[in-house]
């Protein structure tokens, strides 16, 4: 599993297409979220949900950082040379979104399997940009 | 090396503070760039100059698919797991850079060893976002 956690003044997207068979149910409406940790992820072959707990501890202690109002997750491939199937990748990002909001957190998940636009604004302090590997 | 290809309609971004020894002298200014394919490129361990026309190559097959005005170069480190050192990445990036201005392009590069505050407006069409490896 790779994360790249983005410490955002906003992110905004927009599905537009569905990029796979199974691209998950959602309506074409544009939504932004503000003053966020945006979790850019990409779920790898042999990923299973015991790195549910790890990535969940690594986006809490970002955010305890940083200290943003709200978690972003976005799914995005081109983190991995080697991404799961997309079943398994949207089965351990909607746990891990679960798993954060069961922390207390107030959790935005952008679609699955879709072409998106989106813009993203990220702050330019030294903590803003972190990836992390599982 | 790896490169994050990203269509996009607007890409800013204002250097805050050097985040390397190895800094490049730049000023802090807030930069805009319209109608871009921005490259996110991360020079990785082993990388020589043998990368540049192949990254070329394929930079300007999809500036010929997805048909923007210019090109800009922005380093981001996230993209690999074994990153070059910072002497070898510059100068690696900066031959790329001048590589595409010798074959007709409009080339604007950020700043290498800086933290910087960024805005991307990425588009949602399929060939939008592609991610390269060489």
């Amino acid at each position: 599993m790779k994360l790249l956690l983005l410490h955002a003044d906003f992110m905004e997207w927009e599905p537009t297409k569905p990029a796979l068979r199974s691209a998950e149910p959602t309506t074409k409406e544009r939504k932004r979220v503000d003053d966020a940790l945006v979790v850019m992820i990409s779920v790898e072959e042999g990923d299973d949900e015991e790195k549910i707990g790890p990535a969940a501890d690594s986006i809490e202690e970002q955010f305890q950082r940083v200290k943003p109002s709200r978690i972003v997750i976005y799914p995005w491939v081109h983190l991995s040379q080697r991404p799961s199937k997309p079943y398994t990748a949207l089965t351990i990002i909607k746990e891990l979104a679960r798993e954060l909001e069961r922390r207390g957190y107030e959790v935005h998940r952008a679609p699955f399997g879709w072409y998106k636009a989106f813009t993203i604004s990220v702050k330019g302090h030294p903590l803003a940009e972190l990836s992390r590997s599982f």
